[in-house]
């Protein structure tokens, strides 16, 4: 039997410290081959580049691992292997990160991780975003490397007709202290006193975002956010239909 | 009794004529305050600025209306109007565009106009994103502005607790041609043959995006590509929890 087929991406680029422990990770389970920024794209949600061309160019990072960069976004990336690179193989999984900070609440809509996993489920593949809780550019994913491989194993043998799409955020401990994995649904948050305030040198202000996450709810103990601050690894099933189904029915009023 | 504040803001920048035609119309229903991208942010998603400074600059392109051109995507827009401009007011209603071009389907995920009243939505405002299913810079909003006024209206008068976020897409029709307005879900769709390949002067090859929308439920008539494809305004009720609630409790063979 022909091995399984893992397509990577990310957004902390190429050189990050996060990708390589994927990869490495992943390399163990299946074939596997990499397109991922040539810079970091924190933050870039699910941007893609409309006004200026795209370039991919084949890197050797990985041993035995076929690789590219490049130029754009996450979602840019598994456009491209999409249409380009791969257009004649069959990807059995999407998987995107490790990225370096937690991707729970709504920084699902900020993230480049969680979109390069989107752009996956939106071909209609099981696709996975991996995040630690810690922003650090050296983090370490010593404990991380146990649960990915775990979760991408039982994501291998997954037979069920609807693919999947989870948002896997990992705890900053060590292996000894991360109680187990939770699904959990999404948790109500918010960013606030996002900016500080400067003067440049001729005397303009500039504004750069910054900010404190406030959880919305502190008693709810089903949410990615209770399950990462409590020292397990959150796992919430996600959906790129954004339809609020409850509200369907209740808005006659308008039309 | 004092007017309603309407906040506004786009992505395809303080000088386009959707966005000159929603401040237009708003003018006429309440207070408005507007903070939109210096420059085109057509594509952006929910992308936030989060590597460079911000800037905002007041400007004088509305008449009677305090407006200002910031630096970055919507989202920052959005989030420097709550932050640092009007910190102290409260706004009523947030509203984005009008587009240049729909925002059906997936369509949701990479757009800008969007993820500017999502941040409303985050915020606790009833929010909306308006768009006209025409790219052209010169789109012809006659018809637009009827809708759009109808919709703000409801929309101030709405005392409903939870808020509301709508995704609403105007065909690109003559006002008479236009049949009313439909509530629906998003519909499922995907792009395919997504890259123009070309090779440039040193011989290199770039890829550009560009490709064709595929409706993937032809058959469906509660979706918003069947709306605008039909001659109704589509409404769109959406979320910025993206939990899988259907998937949540099928789950337990991961962990």
């Amino acid at each position: 039997m022909s091995k399984p087929l893992i397509f990577i991406s990310n957004d902390d680029g190429i050189t990050s410290k996060g990708l390589k422990t994927l990869v490495e990770v992943a390399k163990g389970l299946g074939e596997v081959i990499v397109v991922a920024p040539d810079k970091p794209q924190s933050g870039k949600g699910h941007a893609v580049t409309i006004k200026d061309p795209l370039r991919i160019t084949k890197v050797d990072v990985f041993e035995d691992v076929e690789s590219w960069k490049c130029s754009g976004t996450p979602a840019d990336c598994v456009k491209l292997a999409k249409n380009i690179l791969f257009k004649d193989r069959t990807v059995d999984l999407v998987l995107s990160g490790i990225n370096h900070g937690n991707n729970v609440s709504i920084n699902i809509l900020y993230s480049g991780t969680m979109s390069a996993a989107m752009e996956g489920a939106i071909e209609g593949k099981n696709s996975i975003g991996f995040s630690l809780d810690d922003f650090s550019g050296n983090a370490d994913f010593s404990a991380s490397k146990h649960f990915v491989k775990n979760i991408i194993k039982k994501m291998l043998d997954y037979r069920g007709k609807t693919p999947l799409l989870l948002n896997v955020n990992i705890p900053n401990l060590p292996l000894a202290e991360i109680k187990g994995m939770k699904i959990c649904r999404q948790s109500k948050g918010k960013w606030v006193e996002e900016f500080s305030e400067s003067i440049d040198p001729r005397g303009v202000p500039y504004y750069w975002l910054t900010g404190k996450f406030e959880n919305m709810e502190k008693e709810a103990t089903d949410t990615d956010l209770w399950a990462i601050k409590n020292g397990y690894v959150s796992i919430v099933p996600s959906n790129y239909d954004l339809t609020n189904y409850n509200q369907l029915n209740n808005l006659d009023f308008i039309i």
